[in-house]
């Protein structure tokens, strides 16, 4: 079975720098994926993405070495399924709010006895495991990441019990929600108190337990303090931010010189 | 019926700044038809974009007040005016080599008696005239813009026959390919002597005849230079040049700082 | 933040006219939105039409005047807020049979402190804020609009509790899955007695807790009673009724008068 | 292989009914070809429709007993072939100003030694010949109808050579378009004197050859009076006008009877 | 309204072929609905088939008489009622474990009073009411069949409560999963004593019941075998493997004769 | 720049098995593209595949090191660059009847000075030149194949000139054209002594003039004959036909034993 060379660097301690994707669009991601991210991530929760565009992307990432992760809108086990079956190496869930749904996250994502995924790698088989279902079968509990948002009250409340959930390999923050959660304005390079202590606090947590810490960035410059604050995973802007910025910096500057 | 902004501009002198979309995406047009470009050309020929996703992305630029073009894969008519019912406001055509393509651009683009185009506005109307295909049809070969591309050595020679097709707006210069056509390695800011020599007549000529002239570059500096020179359009770098450079760029950035 | 111009006509006691989408089409739905409708709602529950249609047709929404609204097929946080992120600017979710699923309703369309709505507003930002989520998350909470739908036996014995939910904005009547929950037949325009009451019902207690009432009729006679009931909101009939009504008119004319 | 049901009726003097579809949406084309037209053609010249589109509507005529037309874009020989490929029992070639139009045009269509349409149906096998491509090349030629469009100056001036090419089986009048290349305003009803009479001479020449004779209308009235002229096929009002003008009606009943 | 041909042989003993789809792809269905089966299953779990497609794939199953059937991905009610109203005529279910999953499954395919199924059929009124959604709505709840899939440790340990929910028409055996739960690898004809029994156990429970039995079969033997135990409807091999057994097949005879 | 594996195998001796995509699916065509193949082609032709499918396609090919192809509908320079551009690595032109056909085809494909292909690789500088579009220039006349189709008597007399175009590879047999052409039934295994003899004299033309040769085969048993006969790459059974086939088989042989 192909290796998750994420998992592989996270486990080595080298940095893991994770791109973004909005667009619903496999050429854009296929684009992305040439960029030399470690991983990719496709955003099923706030960017434009359907499953089908889902698989459509994860089809492009995979004619590159990039690992293919997705986000999930929802606590829905139909869907992480069917991510996995089409060949994603790693999920993240938003809103893992308590134990209970970070068990279920993880038991539709890992085969029994562990957890209850369903048999029936699909795509899955050819991108990993040379059609073979019976290796992927053998792999994938191992070999996939899962990765729960801490970004709510809630969820920084009952980060212990999540942590403790046998089988998830880490939690990735959204200093956005969770500065909105604890009254801030959403920000990806948060400096309420508050919110810096939580993350903070997060990071630690998440390092007693032995589990992979991840964060949303707002690019290089704090992605490179995350990793010196001892994150593994930092994801830099996503593909519509990137091309609304260049797009706007080009026009702009040439109307300014000429005018 | 709708005024063709760019057109107004070009008479007025103002300089049209002009984006470019090659992705198959009517979020990522949308994205780009939001950041300030005067028109936004959907690239048929080198882009990743067939007939169904230009119609999207038509919709999408008419979200907002950018004026759609499409460039053309072809001397092709049947595509011409789909694209023309389908709302677009200008259009390129590559490799225009000699009079009788120019004649034959421009006679599918128009109505008789100028041309041969054949009625049947679609959402053409819904753009331009609020659902009146009489209006559309009273006003559109006045509207629309259409401009030959001069990229071959055949075009450069005959450019003069070319230029002289009435109902012709104006001449788009396709630097890579002129550079290529005369033996020099291509490029979007061209230095070779004879290329520079070339984009220099095709202006000169292009004024004599009353035309707008249009031309690709790479990007803000180059375009500053060009308006200076008297081009009316030009066309900064595309959406998929702008993502990957974006992308690298903060990539390469975090593994600088984060080694 | 563009207003919700429904929202400010129902404010104002003036009626609005809702127009109803189920064909997965772009472009059937932009000639919807160019005929005048002061809203538009992509039906998602019994229309044919997934999520990447739906936001294809928000974008041809985007093109005209009409506000977006969509009816999700069920009450699933994860959809409701994918919708809200593409742009919708009204949400009317089925099935809303107790105060709890109301409450789960609203929480997921608004964001912290009154509800668990992740931050993220994507395509949203571009239609109402000129890209400035700031500006959309100031607004957003205020501006959509949110129409929980009576038309089980359950959400009528719980309408109360239903209509004091804080942050709904309204509710919207299905007398078709109405009438069948009281065991008459499916009617637009119900005369089964106990189906009128119902409405009537339900009308008033919307009225008594100050929230807007809106309805599905089966066209323009009907419509303009239940404005004169003190509907605030009518759904006219459907882009697949009014297409297969006008073709089979035209084609019965025809052969009815070539005999 | 299954019978043109179109050519049955052609033969046997019965009208001919046909639809119209601009819309790209398989569904909408579903509805329309269950409102009891003998023909449904997809508009790929004016409508929004492209080649993968077209292949969708042709499958869901297929699930009614309605005959499937298509008009191509142009006179192009590769499209021609891949849309009969796809089943289409059908096609008409707009523009057809010549002989030598009209002879390319049959020539793609039919196999050799008449033509040089190659040889490779696919989905037009499980349409019409149960699997049996072998079966589809012997009747093929025999079954599938081919309209030519007179429409231009030098169509009408050449009608008589246009009529005399074998295996042409009709031809077909846009009002539209011959309006305005006799320079009269467009309709599809028109009743300037010089349109008047050309329309009434295309009818008669192709009478005099033994071609059948099909027209764009207006809607059944129209309709009526080309069927008593002599003409075979009549094509009624498309989807986009059906469903604007059918909304419209709609949105401006409710408004006047709600004041 | 059309009558269910499964159901009807079900009722009646005969064996009901079944075929499997996995690919996004109608024209792939539309040639497996052309080769004899008697159902064709869209397959939304493990298949890489989203919403949209599926309906495509009903359509394209509709141009033949083969019976189309789901699988959903999951018990959330909202896909379920989209699929029957794009007219499906048989759901399978997947990780039934319980009763009250069970009773929701059938609640949300069934009218009121016996469900809480959402009126508004649409495509499937064309499909199996030439348009007459009152005929459908007579009809549905006893044409449509429902499968609860029996394939986890706690749906084979609540086996007779399962069985019991009124409006449940039979239980389907995924031996894959149900291999995997019960600790054996997994297999399509299982040999494990373990498994063998359960399937065993599974069949003579549901003929107890009055429920028909199906089950997934790794090709033809095995479906021999089925039927002559007493299953009703068998699966075969699915397009994916079909389609990739028979091109591998053909690569390696053709490189092992030309060496 | 990658290399054309296919063209080395070519030029070694080797013999080139060739698959074939008429789906427009990208999920078959990885399934296909990661059965052995050599080269997979997808076919435009007859398939049902449009440009933006064709893409699709061609990135499903890249997650593998088979090299791909593509069958042109007709000698349209628009769609050859287009798809070359999108990273066809080979491309078949049909009914090439005479040198000034072929001489069109290659001087699409090539850039100056041999022919006037436009330059503006997009995802082909992705697929073979790590992004590098001046690698990719300076490389793609070199590696990129072009076979042209003798399929039509004209084709068949005229195959001197054809071969003596500078910058064509290779000759593509089609069989069944060819055999049409000839008078004979339509075959991919042709047994008419006329077309044998056709077929054996291209082979033999073709190998003296230093060209491949290719051609259309019914599966392996004639493969294994064309590859002794010299052919250098042979193309079996398409993706429709093994599916069609392998489908009826496992429901034929069921039913037999199910009786």
């Amino acid at each position: 079975m192909r290796q998750n060379l994420a998992r592989a660097k996270l486990i080595d301690g080298q940095p893991v720098v994770n791109g973004w994707c909005s667009l619903p669009c496999a050429y854009s991601a296929e684009v992305m994926a040439h960029q030399g991210y470690d991983t990719l991530t496709i955003d099923m929760q706030h960017g434009a993405i359907g499953y089908e565009s889902a698989v459509a992307i994860l089809r492009a990432i995979s004619t590159t070495p990039t690992v293919p992760f997705a986000r999930v809108p929802w606590h829905d086990p139909g869907l992480m399924m069917k991510l996995l079956d089409a060949g994603a190496y790693g999920l993240i869930c938003p809103m893992v709010n308590n134990a209970a749904i970070a068990e279920q996250f993880v038991a539709a994502c890992r085969y029994p006895p562990r957890g209850f995924r369903s048999f029936g790698p699909n795509r899955a088989t050819l991108y990993s495991a040379a059609g073979s279902s019976a290796a992927y079968a053998a792999a994938a509990d191992h070999e996939i990441l899962l990765f729960a948002m801490i970004e709510t009250r809630d969820g920084f409340a009952n980060l212990e019990e999540i942590l403790g959930v046998p089988g998830l390999d880490g939690v990735y923050i959204g200093p956005g929600d969770l500065s909105l959660a604890l009254g801030a304005p959403p920000s990806m390079a948060p400096s309420e108190p508050s919110v810096v202590a939580a993350i903070a606090s997060v990071l630690q947590a998440a390092k007693r337990h032995g589990r992979f810490a991840a964060v949303h960035t707002d690019g290089p410059a704090t992605a490179r303090d995350r990793f010196r604050e001892g994150f593994g995973l930092c994801t830099l802007q996503g593909d519509v931010r990137l091309l609304a910025d260049a797009a706007r910096k080009q026009v702009e500057e040439t109307r300014a010189m000429s005018r």
